[in-house]
């Protein structure tokens, strides 16, 4: 990794965010499989398919700007999942263990979110105009996840878990 | 860690935030120290005298639920943290170096939020009105950080990194 100017930094974190999309869809079945609430289950599984289109935004982002697709380990994302799978593994109840499932969903949203609002904003600095069209489709895509999210937390599942 | 209820999934998360916190206010001096952009300095340190106020509100609210304030390991800060400072030991570049700062720092406000975001809808669900007043005024914090990021990013420094 050699990073001399913005438009490396740009291709690093598009190779970050590359990685953190395709440990996101492995990690996705397995919460819609482990989620008791019917609604949770469709929100994972609805995210699911998004997120095989996101990282299909991301190919054609890399050859916009004549980049093969590849991606850089990430570490933030790596931490973030591990985080939630050893808290799950910790909680029996369900109702708990949704509510729990829904705060580590919305980690990795945040994660979305800040680095896909930090390359749009490059992407425009960059001049990199198709590129920047993708990433803002995808960054109000997990906006909206992330909303949803709170939708359930805030819905009558945590008062269950109470 | 046991977890059979919202309540110590609640405190497990307070445990969270706050080894977060923790290693937070410990790498912004750092990142002060590294900054180029005297406004970017300005913003860390202004940060970290929030950051040792907001542990100090995470003290007031474990006690206001009866626990003693604790650290539970959290490998999502270790792995953002970690992502951030390998990235930044491979740019020389000071302008380069502090666009990727803005955008490190803003992955740290993002979990913040999401974390704060979540302890603050369970502290509501729980009647915990005490904790969730404190934890309340950090989350807003917190989104004002990531607000004055984004401004600083869109100026023109990372234009002068382009």
């Amino acid at each position: 990794m050699t990073i001399e100017n913005l438009q490396d930094l740009f291709v690093h974190t598009l190779q970050d965010i590359y990685y953190a999309e395709k440990h996101i869809v492995k990690a996705l079945p397995k919460m819609a499989k482990a989620a008791d609430s019917a609604k949770l289950r469709k929100a994972f599984e609805k995210h699911f398919g998004e997120t095989e289109e996101q990282i299909e935004r991301l190919d054609a982002a890399f050859k916009s700007i004549g980049q093969t697709p590849k991606a850089a380990k990430c570490p933030a994302i790596d931490g973030i999942l591990k985080e939630a799978s050893e808290l799950l593994a910790e909680i029996k109840d369900a109702d708990t263990r949704d509510a729990a499932m829904i705060a580590a969903a919305q980690a990795v949203e945040h994660y979305e979110i800040t680095r896909y609002g930090t390359l749009v904003s490059w992407a425009e600095q960059l001049g990199h105009k198709e590129a920047g069209k993708l990433l803002a489709k995808t960054l109000e895509e997990e906006k909206h996840t992330d909303a949803a999210l709170t939708d359930l937390a805030e819905s009558k599942l945590n008062k269950q878990a109470a």
